[in-house]
């Protein structure tokens, strides 16, 4: 097994990517349908995983059965199933791609599931990248004049000051493929612009990031108000405040649309113009909707997972399914493996990161999904097996009690 | 000394509202303007504190010369100033109305500086109210049918269980008297509704919320996308959080704004509609500004602090003195004394929250204005001169290394 992570992307041509036939709202019609399209307008290499006599039947409608591989999937994950799922159900759709994945039959996973089933799914199955902490969703803000990396959007509530500037390299890795930078700009989400503002975890995570050695473009803290100002390239912060931060837009924008709505149908002379506008306001909310919250990239995992929105049509499948094509031939994971490596600087206390393993200091770096206690031993989020033995028990330590 | 905290606000007439003439934008003119508006018109008793002369030629220009009381005060923040500006500047106009509330010449005070400023002189004049752990910043979001308030929008970044279960004991006399409700529901800002859902405070404060002992209105957990739906009338988390989410709204706001009228000016049909919305727009947007981020209410401490938006005209001073004279005649020191006291349950540790001591405990509970190093021991933010010896120690090693 050892050496297998590092050898399953370099191929010329990446794998194919992995589809979750069975998550999202309109599964699987519309997700196969998605998936068509990447295939015939794009080029995709995709595998479908799922229920393969459903699949067989989707695929005859289009007329091209046989064309596109099928992997047989006995289970699905609920929309409403939560991190559990990961558990209960080891033959899920998810599981059987995460499965495909760790044997180099597939780049990348793209699902329409729930978001917490998906993450807890794939922590579980693929493990953490070697050196990395603990997993981040990035998603992408619709910022003009190009957008802004937002990440973690909900995959580890509690972090270190580590962990944030790990989630740092990880964005910029990121963005560096999404947006096509060399050397994006980092913020770090904060309640100030000043390095002294801020919690703890923030305080410290600034002094970290603003000491250079790491090789990122540090532009400093970023307050709530400059989220969709597009004042730097990728914005850090916890899973917590991130996940918070989002889901406010979310609900503000909707608020926002609702009193415009209202505002215009106060006056008579605006009932036309708002009748025609109407249909520019839907557009408007779906895509700050859907290109916001749902859209998320699971990154620090052996294996990148496009998570598309729970309602996701055709149209936003083959997106994702193009972004997970995109990602697995930008070779994410050696791209966020070199820039790991490359903060491993010395941490404030002149330690290195990556041998920190005292358990009483990583207690808080827990993950979001349920608690310690409910967690059997070997759920351990990084005990990788196939990263190599002076690398493995790097972060096997970490935020989990020794296994009985 | 002893008992002065108890009897202050006791009589049947609440002191007058001091306010600081020399903060914000349009200081002093629109101050005094608003001022001298809710002296007429609201019958609201006030008492002027800033540069004597200067004040004496704004309330002529009224023709109500000597009506007013005034305080003179050499000095004032400047609006870019920080917390240091707390000891720079003992003889602040913010500082000179904290005296007065401590002395029982003034019941409250309306600030329109800047709040990094305005929280830091309040803090350390007026210190904080007898077992309150922490301050909190209580604003109104512009929720319908009714507002939903929340806190803390910034006064103490880094929290522990028991802070937030204060702070929602703190919203609560808030809500009563604010909104006019006799049992306000409390939610508590997480990212999933399931009580395992959330980062490690906000997980074991859910489970002190939950027991029921505090004699509080618990409803849960809310989400970012909830904080504009009215869902619960008071919302807690801490101040990183908590002032992350409001300028995310003030930002999407805008955003979204900004967007609608690209959409609405992208037709020629609806050209003349937005002609005719821009103002609707623009008061929409100041609706929404002036009544989150700026309008709000530093609670906990032994005096109440309105602090208006720094870019209030008269107007929003106005209200601001209206509301401080709502909350100290609704007696909101007493109200929040009271629920203070009956959320001293046993903690989860089964010890009384007010002698727990345990300096290792509360390293992270530390003020959010500046590093630890930068303050004087002598700042410690609750060990205040007005309590009893009995109760004065309660908090003072919060957060804290012992004095030298």
């Amino acid at each position: 097994m050892t050496g297998k992570g590092e050898s399953r992307a370099a191929p010329a041509r990446p794998a194919p990517i992995a589809v979750d036939t069975m998550g999202g709202d309109h599964a699987p019609a519309e997700i196969i349908a998605g998936a068509v399209a990447a295939v015939r307008d794009h080029g995709v290499r995709l595998v479908l995983v799922g229920q393969a006599p459903r699949i067989r039947r989707e695929l005859d409608r289009f007329g091209i059965s046989g064309e596109i591989p099928i992997v047989h999937a006995e289970e699905a994950l609920d929309m409403a199933e939560g991190a559990l799922a990961s558990r209960r159900k080891p033959r899920s759709s998810v599981a059987i791609a995460c499965h495909l994945i760790k044997q180099g039959r597939a780049s990348a996973l793209v699902s329409a599931g729930s978001t917490a089933g998906v993450v807890a799914t794939a922590r579980l199955r693929l493990k953490g990248q070697q050196g990395v902490l603990r997993p981040a969703i990035a998603v992408t803000l619709p910022t003009r004049p190009r957008p802004t990396v937002l990440l973690d959007a909900g995959a580890t509530a509690d972090v270190k000051p580590e962990t944030l500037v790990q989630f740092a390299a990880l964005g910029t890795a990121y963005a560096q493929i999404r947006l096509g930078m060399e050397r994006p700009s980092v913020g770090l989400l904060s309640i100030g612009a000043e390095p002294a503002k801020g919690d703890k975890v923030t305080r410290n995570a600034h002094e970290l990031l603003a000491n250079g050695r790491h090789g990122l473009h540090f532009a400093g803290n970023v307050e709530g108000h400059d989220l969709l100002e597009g004042v730097v390239d990728v914005v850090v912060t916890d899973g917590f405040t991130g996940n918070v931060a989002l889901k406010t837009m979310e609900g503000t924008v909707r608020m926002a649309l609702a009193e415009v709505r209202e505002a215009m149908t106060g006056s008579r002379t605006a009932k036309l113009g708002s009748f025609l506008q109407r249909r520019q306001f839907t557009d408007l909310r779906d895509r700050l909707d859907s290109e916001t919250y749902g859209g998320g990239v699971l990154l620090g995992l052996n294996g990148t997972v496009v998570i598309a929105h729970g309602a996701s049509q055709a149209r936003a499948v083959t997106s994702a399914c193009r972004l997970a094509h995109e990602l697995a031939a930008g070779r994410i994971i050696e791209r966020t493996r070199d820039q790991i490596a490359a903060t491993r600087t010395p941490s404030r206390f002149g330690r290195l990161m990556h041998v920190d393993r005292d358990p009483a200091e990583t207690s808080p770096d827990r993950p979001v999904d349920r608690p310690a206690a409910e967690r059997p031993a070997e759920e351990r989020p990084h005990d990788t097996a196939t990263t190599p033995p002076d690398g493995a028990d790097i972060a096997s330590g970490r935020g989990e009690p020794p296994a009985p």
